[in-house]
């Protein structure tokens, strides 16, 4: 049984974790295969939203603090090892960010510690009722430095300090308030809640969805004047796309688009 | 009948969109008037506040497709002009952004792709119950790049994601709890609400309300030390503002100030 | 009686602001005490948590405004002490921000201006009901610029500008559902609640704590790949910390830790 399943149906890719017994841990399994699929996928047209979920009880309780512990035995305590691994997790954690895909969250029980970061890093997510986020490294002396990284781009401030310094879970209905989960629905509708989002944006014109998530991220990191001459820029190269001119021209004359993707 | 009425109250001026009949598109002579009045109010000291609202069903559907359209026919397919206007309509945002006096946005109906960015680059925005807001030019092929630099800069990001990337739309309630108005009141008070919290600002010292609308955006782009050593300078140009001497004289004198303004 | 009261309990610093005639005001004392306190507490390694509150009937009403009239009176109008007034004040704030040891605010009846300020540049906060909030010096013509930096950076865009530009307060509630505060608990229960929540912090490995919060700030100002890089760093830091180590051994051998610290 693969650590990592893909599962596409239509133009959704869907990841699912599948190490239960270890609340899908980030292992160096698990990122390498995390990050396998996040390369296959960067490069296939065909594939229009991306869905991840965790198996068993748990979305995922972070890295693998057994396997890190072994890495102590290093000459150097683990020291290269330690940097060689945070590398790797963010660089699955930018992945999410930068693939041209929207990628959902289906979360549910908990996401702690890197595994509430992996939340965090997709563009969207949506909880079961009673999933419960934490960021609770503190509790035993490892503060989440790096999923602090990704919070704190989605919560306010006070917020998320005192997630990260309390190590208190926050409860889906709270996630939601904070604009950590876009929605909580019934652990029932949970899958089909994110497939129906999923299949919403895959539904768009790929090529703009493309486009627009880049800009996203991108122009966020910007000025006002630098963001709005770039997205313009963005604007220009959408508008000029056939696709969307043919979306337009069908919006003006109040017919289906007919698009070559 | 002019594309752009401009009425001006006392110390307030009120900007209204008025091509009803188009849903007060953003054209390019709309885009040419909105930039007029900018430029005309940036001068004007005796304006205090300014109020945007449109005539009709809605308060603005986005840019003019029509018009859009009919560009493409230059023999670059609209290129040059595309970027020409992504550049108007950004300065006009911008110019929003920028005026030293604070602007409010009055709307109803619906606010949509341009449209919503407007609501999002003004300062603050009074919003009708029933209105709905959307950057919603996914649905034709067309991902609000633009809008959304603005849309950002006011709301929490994975619902930011997902009103891009679903097309979309939202309550005033939930535009309301996001940050992208700053209150919903029924209808038929929607002009007066607006009208009253304009006038509210205009009452203020307009030297403070000034330099404190021009630092508010320029420190949000500032480090933390940068903006304080940035805004300290403000600060003491406040202090030695006559008027200010006076306001603070007249506050603990417990005495009405008197301002030469 | 000092202006500033310390009293420490277990390893959490009390601060109290005890100028309760002037409700607490940055008066130049006032600033100079909070800055030695700071300057005290950034080497102690025995405190793990900072709580800061105000005697009376308020939390702090802001800038001295008697003693800044009177600073007029030199030959430069001022000039000079209000730069240097405005720097000693960032200092303290952003002392505040920068303490290794968490800062909870502890607020009741009003914080407003420079003292609202204070409550956003603390690292969390704790309101008794009742309490209200407001950055309004626009109303006596001296806009609140340097608070501005603040409360930016804590709360929404759309209401911070109202905030500022109209002067009008805001009831506790909201300052939690804005992000201003962290809690909102009865009077009577207030000071014991911001002392639990002090006390919850202090409990975590000091030397976490320290690196995280220096980190929650830093990463904060970052582009996604600096943050990513540099808090790599840091939990490569945290990793190889000998309380960690024993903090994850425990917690894998499901036992308490025994830390040094």
């Amino acid at each position: 049984m693969a650590i990592l399943e893909r599962c596409d149906t239509g133009a959704v890719a869907h990841l699912r974790m599948n190490a239960p017994e270890r609340l899908n841990a980030l292992s160096d399994e698990m990122l390498a295969e995390l990050q396998a699929q996040i390369d296959a996928l960067r490069a296939d047209t065909s594939v229009r939203a991306v869905v991840i979920s965790g198996a068993g009880k748990a979305f995922c309780a972070g890295h693998d603090l057994k396997q890190m512990t072994r890495g102590r035995q290093a000459e150097d305590g683990g020291k290269a090892y330690f940097a060689d691994l945070f590398d790797r997790c963010a660089s699955v954690m930018t992945g999410l960010t930068r693939l041209p895909q929207p990628v959902i969250a289906q979360v549910h029980g908990i996401a702690t510690a890197a595994g509430c970061q992996m939340v965090a890093s997709c563009d969207m997510a949506v909880a079961a009722e009673g999933t419960r986020f934490g960021v609770n490294g503190v509790n035993i002396g490892l503060f989440c430095s790096t999923p602090m990284v990704a919070l704190t781009r989605n919560i306010p401030r006070k917020k998320a300090f005192e997630m990260l310094t309390t190590g208190q879970f926050i409860e889906a209905d709270e996630a939601e308030t904070l604009g950590l989960v876009n929605r909580v629905v019934p652990a029932e509708a949970l899958e089909a809640e994110a497939r129906a989002l999923a299949e919403q944006v895959a539904e768009k014109l790929g090529t703009a969805v493309r486009i627009g998530k880049q800009a996203f991220y991108a122009q966020a990191e910007m000025g006002l004047d630098a963001a709005y001459a770039y997205t313009g820029q963005v604007m220009v190269e959408n508008m000029l796309d056939r696709d969307t001119t043919e979306g337009i021209s069908a919006f003006l004359d109040k017919r289906p688009a007919s698009w070559r993707q």
